[in-house]
């Protein structure tokens, strides 16, 4: 039952994250006129796309890696990794994002960061970039104390949640901006719900969608990496699923006086 | 030092709300023509003036109802009442501001609820009226078992954050689709930030500072209400302050076996 939800919400994230690039590029591509790298409108279609896929999709499934029961056993480090990779990936996803957008603008003379998305969207990278930099240093750099870890570590979780909810804010903000850009002057305009209008519509309430279930499964479930030697029975029922019995008892439930070891060794914090 | 970082934390948040609220109300009266209650554009600015007091500013100061020290002991039930209570008076104040758009537009021969502003911002409305039914029925009337108040919570306090997180984006898909509006075939555009622009823009970005305060206070920081019988030594120190030391050791302090009884008569849960 417990493995079943967990299979569960894995399946629907993965739908909803799918569904939402797949939206995005197909709005772009069937009402937009597709994607070239020129300069043009159709450079500036990559922008919708790469920030859905990187800064919202990858971004999500990098913040949830530590929610997988298979990290919940053994040494941290190859997750730590694992989570810094992805972020890095959504990161250069979103960096080539502001290219498209920022390349046609100067293309076509129009002004730069004017509106309140583009101020919000940029303020959200900006944070990411230092919440990327920060975690490294941190948390994957040998160097800082337990201590300086153990403090940083809730505000960590809760700016990559902040980072994820400020980049559904510039989706969304964005998407109602291109749609009133996109549908005017013509014969049916955003007003009228063109078919257009209504599949842009839902792809924002999908990406919506999706970060919620992002931040459930980051900030209230009980899908978490417990602190070593208080693995519940449930997790680890679920956990030795994806690894060893033996594996489970010698590095998750490690006796008390053990702890300070493995976490000289193991990268716990 | 800790009861000092208590009132900073009030004091931010209170200056960071007002400055809200004060902020949109200056961008209606002062570029936008004022207020009246008519159907004409003057109806409309009503509309973010209500929705960032209610549906953000007293929605972020009622849901913090319980990070207050002087909560942390004796009944619960007057605190849940003003919790309710506050949550009501922002949904009202919400309910009016979708009045005034809905009336304005009615009034101008304007389509309803096209943009994907709309539609997230009426999901948003529609969240919060479940949730507050739900925490009514479940939380404040003494008919549900100790089980589902406990099962719920959790999810309560997650529903409470992200309906705050979407009224966010739906406030600053909102402005920004105001000024798009308001700031076409005029003289100096939207694109060329003009001081109105550059005024709401700042005014966009302090509800998101706002928002992100009241979810750090809500799930980040060490202000909570702690389940009886473990108050920390810091807790009890704070709630002392706004209590008598008697009562923070009588019903904060109960030994174990006398939290059922507890449980009962406090509503605790």
């Amino acid at each position: 039952m417990a493995l079943g939800c967990f299979y569960l919400s894995c399946l629907v994230l993965g739908s909803l994250g799918s569904m939402c690039i797949l939206f995005t590029t197909y709005w772009m591509q069937y009402w937009r006129g597709g994607f070239a790298w020129d300069g043009s409108l159709h450079m500036f279609n990559w922008h919708p796309v790469l920030m859905v896929s990187g800064l919202v999709v990858l971004y999500g499934a990098a913040s949830l890696v530590y929610r997988l029961p298979a990290s919940w056993v053994g040494p941290k480090l190859p997750w730590k990794l694992l989570h810094a990779a992805l972020h890095l990936m959504a990161f250069i996803l979103t960096v080539v994002g502001l290219v498209a957008v920022f390349q046609f603008h100067s293309h076509s003379k129009i002004a730069h960061l004017y509106s309140l998305h583009s101020w919000l969207g940029l303020t959200t990278v900006v944070l990411f970039a230092c919440q990327w930099f920060l975690g490294f240093a941190v948390f994957l750099l040998p160097w800082a104390s337990l201590w300086l870890r153990s403090f940083l570590k809730p505000i960590h979780v809760f700016f990559g949640a902040s980072i994820l909810s400020l980049s559904i804010a510039s989706v969304i903000s964005g998407i109602n901006e291109k749609l009133f850009f996109s549908l005017k002057n013509v014969t049916r305009p955003y007003s009228s719900l063109p078919s257009e209008a209504v599949f842009a519509n839902t792809t924002g309430l999908l990406v919506v969608a999706f970060g919620l279930l992002v931040l459930y499964v980051l900030l209230a479930s009980s899908w978490k990496r417990p602190e070593p030697g208080i693995l519940t029975d449930r997790q680890v029922w679920l956990s030795v699923t994806h690894s060893s019995v033996g594996q489970a008892r010698s590095r998750g439930r490690l006796p008390k006086k053990d702890l300070s070891l493995a976490k000289k060794t193991d990268h716990v914090v």
